[in-house]
């Protein structure tokens, strides 16, 4: 019995930990609590009851359907439960019209087969990418709709008067919904991939310098060093998260500094290419683990350049990361990349260098000691450079998004 | 108009792509309609419809609501809307009675209080990463009962009865979703994955062969070729789908070879080291875009010795697919590994060589000539080195998966 409270207690503890991080969760939550408690008073107070009348039910099913963390989410949600019941509200109406028409003997048999085909085929349009990544949820709403339209059609009389207050309940729920979330502290999907991207921007930068400094072991702090130096996980972990958010920022209207049609998927395409980086510094990390076949000699010859290369770029990212955060394009973005590229530069001449210095020594040393550190310095830089490379074209497409997608 | 029906027409020639592609998806969309049809039938037949009563539109409801894709996904569904929904029901039963003791006056003010304070906590625990993971679903229908039955209790008198009636049509429905889903060409999520991690892994094996006879220009046909190379990518981006189905296969009662309890953690496993080793061949393939900066010389040298390492660990790879495939562990992976392991010791043997062939001709050619071939050659071996690392680290873990496992 003591294990379940200890086990009960961390859970607690767990939450309290998750709600403290994050206050804009519990706020969320509060936000629920709020819609749900005003969509209750259609039922407690006598006038509205009468008026709505016991369709009310839909309205609670809405608001908790479809209340979602995110204002895009939560309007993606609306529109698409608004349009897919409106439609298949519609057809079910003329369907049902049509059987009635065709007498009592085929009119069962006409709904059913109008239900079997039309559920199978919402169900198909689900698969289609296209039609998933936007109306995934309304083609489901569509064929609920449907069926309980037409099999109610079969039994109630007043259909139209049924649909109409379905409808209506619908509608409130649905803007009580839009409203509580966009009025009370509102959570805009567009504004948390921004600031998604800017912060994985700034993490790998700074994962990129702690990645060269240690390998380089200038500093000594190795606990955390580590934890900073497996920050590009992130990058690479979020692209499920970056694209939902992107979905569900499409749908926002104009909040902040964004605009209607903020061009979102032009921040997929720069974490994509951050991805790319972040690939490259994990193969870096790798060389990290084995630098101790490397030669003291040759890391300290290469020590400079290489970290002048990667501090050079990681201000690169950095500075990207203040022009989006700051939505301007500056110039000094420019003048980085030419004092990187030059860096790379110096770095090949001094490669360069080291390979002639190599002959010398090689009839001194053993054949080992030698041979090892050509292939260890010629793996780093390599990447370094490659690194540079993938977030030149990652800069490109971000001076793009800026002059489309600002002012 | 005419483009409209244009776009309509290849809106339709995708669908019946998609459908030729994958039958398993247009044979679940029929299972639906089956479902659909079914139930519609509680509607239709006059007998049903008296015992059930109008709550058969709850039934309608959750097989709309709860059929999902795989086995594993439904099950989870339905679990959870049933737990939620009995939890949520006893849960505002009890309430009410307390409300109802303490008078006319509080009861309003008692039971609002209860939905926001539950709906609160509800929506709030689905933050939480392990309530996520499992109980999403159940916390929203949670939510959903108990305020439907909350407010609902304070207009109509017969609760239990009601209840009853709700609960019983929910069953028919989930059961009838379930009995669908297995009976009917099921579709099993634990299967997906691990065809999926089946067919990552031969993907993996095949991209690093291209990848590796392209860099020595064995081959000629370039464009399939590319196409091959870059198979790994859907190994970097299959994250978040094996995920959700490792998720759901959980759920799964034993089927097929696969027992009740399943290590399905260890698909995950694998796949988490064949996605470092997807970012290794990434990098890999960068160094083939800039090939022709090594010496042909060169090239040539360590062409032999760089494919077999990368042969024999695409070989491994393989095995280890047919391995999974066939359930059973066989002992040739050893021998792969033994001779993947002395294929690296030739090639590090050879590297050496390199390196002392490499001071003759330095005098003879110029600096540069000679410069970056060490670098490229550097830089590919090392690569090949780490990605039977990480091969074999897949290894050892898909090991324990098999004698876990399958016994």
């Amino acid at each position: 019995f003591k294990t379940i409270i200890l086990v009960f207690w961390r859970f607690l503890e767990k939450a309290w930990n998750i709600g403290m991080n994050e206050p804009r969760k519990v706020i969320h939550c509060i936000k629920v609590g709020i819609a749900l408690s005003f969509v209750s008073l259609f039922y407690y107070m006598k006038p509205l009851y009468e008026g709505v009348g016991g369709t009310a039910m839909w309205a609670v099913l809405t608001v908790v359907v479809v209340f979602e963390y995110t204002v895009g989410a939560t309007l993606y949600k609306c529109l698409n439960r608004a349009t897919g019941t409106f439609l298949a509200g519609f057809l079910a109406i003329g369907i049902h019209w049509i059987a009635n028409q065709s007498g009592k003997r085929f009119e069962p048999i006409i709904m059913g087969a109008s239900i079997f085909i039309l559920a199978s085929a919402a169900t198909f349009s689900r698969f289609i990418p296209a039609v998933k990544a936007r109306f995934d949820y309304g083609a489901m709403i569509f064929i609920l709709t449907f069926t309980l339209v037409s099999i109610s059609g079969y039994r109630v009389e007043n259909l139209l008067n049924m649909a109409h207050e379905r409808a209506s309940t619908i509608i409130i729920g649905a803007s009580l919904c839009v409203i509580t979330s966009i009025l009370i502290f509102p959570i805009w999907a567009g504004e948390e991939l921004h600031k998604l991207v800017i912060s994985n921007l700034e993490k790998q930068a700074e994962s990129l310098d702690c990645c060269v400094a240690e390998y380089f072991s200038v500093t000594e702090d190795t606990k955390t060093n580590t934890k900073k130096m497996l920050a590009f996980k992130c990058v690479l972990n979020s692209k499920a998260s970056e694209e939902t958010m992107a979905n569900f920022a499409r749908w926002e209207p104009a909040h902040g500094n964004f605009n209607f049609q903020h061009p979102w998927k032009y921040y997929l395409k720069i974490s994509a290419s951050m991805r790319s980086c972040a690939c490259c510094i994990e193969s870096l990390t790798s060389c990290i683990n084995q630098k101790d076949q490397a030669s003291e000699f040759l890391r300290k010859q290469l020590s400079n350049t290489c970290q002048q290369v990667s501090s050079s770029t990681a201000e690169i990212l950095k500075e990207l990361a203040l022009n989006m955060k700051t939505m301007r394009k500056s110039s000094r973005i420019d003048i980085l990349i030419q004092e990187k590229n030059s860096a790379i530069q110096e770095l090949e001449t001094q490669l360069k260098e080291v390979s002639g210095l190599l002959i010398v020594p090689k009839g001194a040393k053993n054949d080992k000691e030698e041979e090892k550190p050509v292939v260890r310095t010629g793996n780093v830089i390599p990447m370094v450079e490659i690194i540079p490379a993938a977030t030149f074209a990652s800069l490109v497409i971000e001076i793009a998004t800026r002059i489309e997608g600002v002012v």
